[in-house]
């Protein structure tokens, strides 16, 4: 096997979720494509860190220092949507449903992993709740945070944690994304933990 | 092919989800069965309608005019979820974590399959809510009913059938089973009908 | 729960690949019947042992002591496929690609399940083979042996038996089905044991 | 959105099997390592023609004008296996089993795509093989051309149009890769197509 060859397929095993067939498929496929597009490709990831860069307020991908929905003036200032990863936040936006503001954690609590409060955006999104909430105050409106990290073990963690530090702001209500059946599920077959879910979240 | 072997494949067939391919299994894993197993199942399946009947009020199986749950003094008789089939209230009953009574609908509304509101027990569910409701007003409980009806088209037809035919009724309230993420599921994949229920059920 | 409903949901159970949640819906299911095919049913499962028998050579369902194919005088005498149940008789037969006749084994060698070649109809094959071959000798055909045992332990080591036991006699050819890539799989994603049969069975 | 993070998600999506949401969640990924790895990648893609090239003999992947496997003295030069692209080869090679030579045809032969003979190295086979029997004549050898392209519409076609115009090559003798059941699967489920196959490579 050719050594640089080799050396490229290991490089594209570092991205999410690429085995070592799927990276050797990636780089016969960028073989097969014309001189141009590899530099194009090689120079965008070159100069990625100098080109795109994180939003000061809510960390979504950013060209300025202030995101495209931070910078929305029809967005609903009342809603402060907590997720786990700029690619949550996308999936939220694809549907079109909220419209509302975000916070990105930039992961969840995770002691396996070495994922612990201080290394995520939590100290952020407490200054940007005390500034959101002194600009409030005359207005006497209420900010709902939903916490839209994901339902599996650092996800309610992350959602625990972030409970017990924030109960006691005043004006905020907390509250979590439904938990239950899902959309073509069927009672008879659903599991014990999601009827169990199904029956807290009835409403 | 033997007839004989070949007509009680297409018996077999009749029951729900069972193909040509499992139905000739069971016919040949019966054939290797002792005689006295074959008696066994054949006269359980010839006397079925003498032995097995639906209890009155809840139409679950029974021995008697009154089932088991209805009998039951230490269940909370301030609930009463509405469910399709028995199978749906076996799958409660299993995880253990409701305590109320039931009511088995028989189906939920299908015009494709020619199932409408007489052919289901509701007019049984009227009446039964009105004898439950005069017996309690001394006590002015609220009555919850937890619509349990599946996620999909029939389910949500009847269950706001239900709410249209029932809205009226003094000291009932009516809820419907929390919808949203499934445990362990994730909000990058989440589909929008997921996630628009996710946002709906948040609390 | 009634217990004369529990009790033949237990009965269905035994039934290949039934499990208690598929038992109750039959049970459910038969109750929506009319009186009259529980009726059907049940005789039909109680006389099945006086109804279907096997056939004396092949081991094949049948009605008499010889089954429909081994009666059939179209079907090529010079071949001899051996399945473990009748249900693979079956699939094969649906083909409709293979002309020859059958020996139904009853199962495949497998010490941790207890059945060794004696519980198996191998005894039967041996004498059958005699017979065949002494009423052919005058021909000088050749007869192609197919072992079609399943591509697992148990089918090959029944295999390598059967190889083991039959060698020696004349006139006959042992063969096994084709072992290999499946249509419309992929090379690339062929595990190591399919490509090493397919190099092995390339011709 | 920002704009360079989008185009480099555009960038991504060319790669095979890559869709708009595993492109999001490269460049994010991206975002996150150190600088020095981007120019790692970003300078590999860049001279990726440079650095990496095709064997002049087999189009394996190479640094050199003949591959490491043309090259290896100890590979059986009888046996050629023609495979449709250079993933097929490592699948084979990843096995051990195989110790002849390769040749890469660069896809398979279908219209659909507007692939034809011409757009593959079906010439350059030719070629080849002239050279590799005017070589051998006086050994006496036989050469195995092992034709392994994927058993789908494009492969076999590819496999039909190579027995043509190779069928009167002298010395040359051609092989298919065996079909049938693969491991582990089990006759009463297999369809029709795998039945055939597994009877006519029967052995």
């Amino acid at each position: 096997m050719n050594t640089k060859f080799q050396q490229l397929v290991k490089l594209f095993q570092k991205l999410p979720g690429v085995g070592p067939r799927q990276a050797a498929r990636f780089v016969i496929a960028l073989l097969d494509q014309p001189e141009e597009n590899l530099k194009e490709l090689g120079e965008s990831i070159n100069h990625l860190k100098r080109d795109v860069r994180f939003c000061d307020e809510c960390f979504n991908v950013s060209s300025n220092h202030s995101c495209s929905i931070c910078h929305d003036t029809k967005r609903d200032r009342n809603k402060l949507m907590i997720v786990e990863k700029i690619t949550d936040l996308e999936s939220v936006e694809k549907t079109g449903l909220y419209k509302g503001l975000y916070h990105v954690l930039g992961g969840a609590i995770n002691p396996l992993d070495k994922i612990n409060p201080a290394s995520l955006r939590i100290k952020e999104l407490e200054k940007r709740l005390d500034t959101m909430l002194a600009l409030r105050q005359a207005q006497g409106d209420n900010l709902e945070l939903i916490v839209a990290t994901n339902p599996n073990t650092p996800g309610e963690t992350t959602a625990l944690y972030l409970r017990d530090i924030l109960a006691n702001k005043k004006g905020v209500s907390i509250t979590r994304l439904g938990r239950g059946l899902s959309s073509g599920s069927n009672l008879e077959y659903a599991d014990e933990t999601t009827l169990k879910h199904a029956l807290e979240y009835r409403k």
